[in-house]
């Protein structure tokens, strides 16, 4: 966050779910440079709570309210998948920069379509790979770029959530390699510097028949090549009973670089049965509360200085697009090529 | 931070110098029920840059400003260490709470005058060891207190700071005892538990001679016997080149447990030179910002519940008394007793 | 090694190679309770050399003199990979236990052959998979027999080299899958205790241009399934400039065991520029000398307790199945099915 | 080990006690150059038990069998204590070279009455301080003399025994100063490459009233003071339920490095409950086996090559001396200087 903000920007919400309120929370709490005007959700009184819990001067039930708002720079897009493609559309139309959650759409087409307005409008639009943000993987990146390791051979990524989410969640999600393995297929790129060509994916329900019955995997394991000629390996999990597995390496012919877990304190507790240590820290607000700020901030400071935000829209779209892979993978027991969504 | 702040309580914050900045960024950004509604500061403009720069109110040169305004519950006394007993005294009789940066005085009486007057004002007093704050350390006293090392025998701290602090506050701070290993003193209480009875302290100048000239050590390994007959040990450096190093362990008849080093993140590059990691975090602001958000939310939620702060008068007074035992053990080349300063 | 050997066991060494010497060092100078009481090689005086450099009483050219001398419990075979079977079946025939180097051959007919021979026979036979009796392996084996992670539902093998083989040595040594990953292979049957059941597998030439000449890989990403349903990752490398890098992790449903690396020492050197700790053990010899005393241990034992040898003659063949599959699945382009190895 | 032994040494082992018996395993099991032709103890049978077990051809009551026989090169003292003066100079006489264990003595001028003999006789002699032939503080004791962490300003051991001795010995072992802590006297020393000029004892009973009621601690801290300015502490406890802790540090102008225990594996177990690592190698035989071969290997290495032993008959007096001082500054309650030792 090396850049101070000088221009307050002016932000509002759209979505008070639980994403939107992690956002509330850390503009209004944390960011400095850019505060919260108006906050809207549909849905009974959500607005209304968040705008008091974060102290947000104003709340609707209409995002149209945000949108017809000449103070506010942007918004940001905290409502369910489905809505992402025609809120961006919307907020790109009446002139505003736009932050939109991930994924932005489950379907392609949709996306290309958001995609192109934003460009046609020329606003600036930023999506919420937040782990991008977090120290240990930006410092996996830098090291990377700074050639410390040499050529990427490979890139190795663990992502393990502790529990998995509402079945009800997964019906809709697009299932775990759209709802889950998107963070790490967006992972991988920033870490690779290299597109994804090609996926392999296999999965199992290990955990929970009802995630089988919904369609879905709770255990995966996936194999990427890269345009570089790199391979890339991920294996997920929707239950770690020890918390929140977060970790990667990249190996190239100079050396390695690793990240490993965070935790909430270092020290270690040496009994007669043995050393303890902390466990990772719990979920994603515990580890990725600090990205989630950082991420605003990086937006905010896009917009300030007239510059491209660090996640595009097309960073949005390529995860989607292995994601996309990953399921036919999956189905059809084959190796896919990326392009075959590319045509 | 376990209980929510319901009722927002108003601050006024003297002394707008670097610690006092400290506060205003940490109450101001990230602390939840409760704001700084005034700040003072007799020098030049700083009360003013403080002001504007973390959003306070208003700004005065005289702190009889804040106590006489009815709508300040307490203040935060950030002026130079000989300021602060007369500001405690005037902050009590004016029936402000009072939260004071360490060390309260660096003499005893002098100090007990201010508590003294505290207690017959019947305000809440607490002192700004934040340390205990730090979730490494709050975890190993949660440790010792739980009775999950068995019977403490031992606490070994090590404390080093990054760099030596400027000649000129050396000569006013009352040396490496009073400036630097009060902390420690600190921490070896609320670790073990029990109250030191006596000091050994040996020390020498090896990094900056000026230091040695200006009447002060720069290395220090000070040994302690506590009131439950265990021991401990203390080593202290102005300069670990590599960061500052903060670690602690207690030792007991069921085990011991021990705090590492804090990292800006937790990452292993490996080359064919060797694995590398990253250093210990620079200073106290990396390294203690969130215990600063910490301490002052407890010392809130003391007022808001009406319940003894978590670090008391004595808890201020007593590792003053340890470091001018100290001093007496350095120069005397003997064990001194605390008793020797508690008759 | 928990049970002492209390009747000394007289081996017998076939080839005098680099693993031969390992074993020749291992058995004769740390050993207890068994001795090499003859060594053959057919090529010049490596038989001979072998006998003086580590006190072995007798030297031949031809292995018949040690099948005929009625002294020798059992032989030691560390010859070429291609007389493997052959050795076999006339030790078997002349009535000594075996104990021989992996892989057993390349083809799965001739593996056959020789462990039908074996079992016509009543002689023992153990496979040199040596890394199963490394502590680190061990204790992961151990932890997920005991439960301590509930159903394993992955696996997590990373196993890259120093640097590569003599091209020569790859153009017959069946290729990364067959001399390299092998062992991973077996340990991964090792540490889930279910037999694989299909394996894909990628790679691709990122060290040397000339390994890619010679029809190899050196760079591998290899997915298993097991027939318990769980998933299994294994990533290869022919270079990694840090060391021998040796990992493994099982994760299940109520845990995760992972081992590191290990170290010839454990220490941190911490600068002004970062903490730096110790490489990886070199390589093999480094790291897995224990393992060569500890698997001929097992294997002495076996015969003294007449029981079966903890790596039988089917953990030597499914290793080659599953590296026969990884080929064909590298060159198809497909996950293979272990059993159409099988039928 | 660097330098291969190409004449074989024949050593005569007197003492088959515990210590004998490790040092006939390490000899006739691991160490190369070097056999043990004959043992000698006094007491029942123990010689012949050791010369069986460990396949020594001959076994003498009497340790003057050893000093007649031409064929022995050295001895190796393993007796107890109070009669190694006596034998190190008997043996000298005898023209035989010395290892003699630790402490040589607990008297001064005994002393230096046996190194007066020794240096007649023209022999060489070396003092079992094993440590510092472990691969951690080897890696200490070289980075210090590299340069690599500057001018060393403090050293900090950490030694705990896991359990405490029997209390007979306790009677007649010196103490915890002259049969513990001197090893780390020892340690210090060789980290530091200095001399120790001053040292400050404090102690406690915490772990069983037996041991005060013997005349001894078993919880201790020790500051010292070096030659070339710099500190130390060395905290020492007779029993760490969760193993023998075995630690140091030194830290300098430009840094530190600091050695952490060793442990049987490198895995860590990840539970709901927390991360589980291994505990440190039980006692000294788990932890320092290969320092006993080391330092063996040093001991005939310098007889071959005619150069002078790594830990010299000095070596064995400069802690003898700290220890004495440390008892004395304990009863004392004050800092005591080497110096009133040497004159």
């Amino acid at each position: 966050m090396s850049t101070p903000i000088t221009r307050p920007i002016t932000l509002g919400l759209i979505g008070a779910g639980r994403i939107g309120r992690v956002h509330a929370e850390s503009i209004m709490r944390r960011l400095v440079g850019a505060k919260i005007a108006a906050v809207s959700d549909p849905f009974g009184d959500a607005a209304q709570r968040c705008a008091t819990d974060f102290g947000i001067p104003a709340a609707h039930q209409d995002h149209r309210a945000l949108l017809d708002d000449p103070a506010i720079d942007a918004v940001v897009i905290c409502s369910s998948t489905d809505t992402h493609t025609r809120l961006i559309i919307e907020a790109a139309e009446a002139g505003k920069h736009v932050f939109c959650e991930k994924p932005i759409a489950l379907d392609l087409a949709e996306i290309d379509r958001a995609l192109a307005t934003v460009e046609r409008c020329g606003v600036k639009l930023q999506i919420g790979f937040n782990r991008r943000f977090d120290s240990n993987f930006r410092h996996l990146h830098e090291t990377v770029q700074s050639g410390a390791i040499g050529t990427p051979h490979l890139v190795r990524i663990t992502s393990r959530d502790p529990a998995p989410p509402p079945i009800a969640y997964i019906k809709v999600s697009g299932g775990i390699f759209l709802d889950m393995t998107i963070h790490d297929f967006d992972m991988a790129r920033y870490l690779m510097g290299s597109e994804v060509t090609e996926v392999y994916a296999s999965g199992a329900v290990l955990i929970d028949p009802a995630i089988g019955a919904a369609g879905d995997i709770d255990t995966a394991v996936i194999t990427l090549r890269f345009a570089n000629g790199a391979l890339g390996i991920i294996d997920n999990s929707r239950q770690a009973v020890y918390g929140y597995d977060q970790r990667a390496e990249v190996f190239g012919s100079a050396g390695a670089v690793e990240a490993q877990n965070k935790t909430a304190h270092n020290t270690v507790h040496s009994t007669a049965t043995g050393v303890q240590a902390a466990k990772p820290l719990h979920f994603f607000l515990e580890r990725y509360m600090d990205s989630y700020v950082a991420e605003m901030h990086a937006f905010t400071e896009a917009i300030q200085n007239d510059t491209t935000p660090p996640v595009t829209g097309l960073d949005g779209r390529a995860p989607v697009a292995i994601g996309l892979a990953a399921w036919r993978s999956y189905r059809e027991k084959r190796p896919v090529q990326i392009n075959e969504f590319n045509d």
